[in-house]
């Protein structure tokens, strides 16, 4: 027997969230049918107000709900420091260390010849401008340490090469807290090029 | 730096999801920002018209969209078999294996003292009702093999044991498919004490 055409509806929806299959999507879908209207409501209202509410910042690509993004705070030009992150969600998590004090940008996305993401969403041209007007002395690259964060970084090394600028990576080596039996072979060897003395 | 409390909002709704801790409430929250403007809106209206639209049949408690309940459909009051099941996803579950001609109970809950789920909420009485107006040979009790499973179903046998009725659980043992290796103790013990002649 097939789930009413509402239910099916709503699990293909849920099956959008990233990381969520068949089986956890008809778990949420049936979790909600216990939920309350009001409680349905206000989440539904929080969804359909996303587009309005939750703007990125058309300088840095940050999220704000400030008249001023926060993150484009004057008080970052001075350090001359530009981050550049994949995603609104990574500045959160490089606010919450309190160790940077520079400025970002988003880039939304990496390449991926795959998913079909060239150079051309890269957007490379905006980031360019902003390095000038800004004056940026040093450009941080904060990406995944994947094949395609790797590639994103190395194409932006290359492409921005002509402007004179540093350009550094976040560091890979062990995470803090990690046992070194679980480290893998790829962590421990860049971990042992980067050593640093002690 | 704090989340836009748009997105806060989002996060604790999200998070409200079986088995959705913090971290992937996060996760689902910013996969969100990057959906189209319907997307959002096609997902707000499903979970909000959720009360309207998905209601449990009056009879059985099973979810139907047609206005005969298919699960309470005439000619499976034949097989005098009646199924006790905890929530109207496992309804679902037992049709999908095409082995069960009768009809559905759902009991909404299951004994958890510890959730504050005692005798009152499994409403035995309006199952005892349908048991006598059904004419019920055989009640099937289909409920999790959990700690919470198995008191209520103790329970329903005792509540129920006046009615001569014959009462039968569905089977303890190796699932299909399963190596040995990874069987639990528990499973083993009930698998060797249930052993059928082959």
């Amino acid at each position: 027997m097939k789930y009413p055409l509402h239910l099916q509806k709503l699990i293909e929806n849920l099956k959008r969230l990233p990381g969520v299959g068949l089986k956890s999507a008809e778990r949420f879908a049936f979790h909600m049918l216990d939920w309350k209207s009001d409680q349905l409501a206000e989440f539904a209202n929080l969804i359909k107000d996303v587009p309005e509410k939750l703007k990125a910042c058309s300088e840095c690509g940050c999220l704000s709900d400030h008249i001023n993004c926060k993150f484009c705070d004057p008080y970052r030009l001075r350090a001359g420091l530009l981050c550049v992150i994949s995603t609104p969600k990574d500045a959160f998590a490089i606010e919450q260390t309190r160790e940077y004090p520079g400025l970002y940008h988003v880039l939304g996305a990496l390449l991926s010849p795959l998913e079909g993401k060239g150079p051309d969403q890269l957007n490379v041209h905006a980031l360019r401008e902003r390095i000038k007007k800004l004056g940026t002395k040093e450009l941080i690259i904060a990406l995944d340490s994947t094949l395609e964060g790797d590639a994103t970084a190395l194409f932006l090394r290359r492409e921005l090469e002509d402007l004179q600028l540093h350009v550094s990576r976040l560091a890979f080596g062990l995470p803090m807290g990690s046992s070194f039996d679980y480290v893998d072979g790829g962590t421990l060897a860049r971990a042992l090029s980067g050593r640093g003395s002690f």
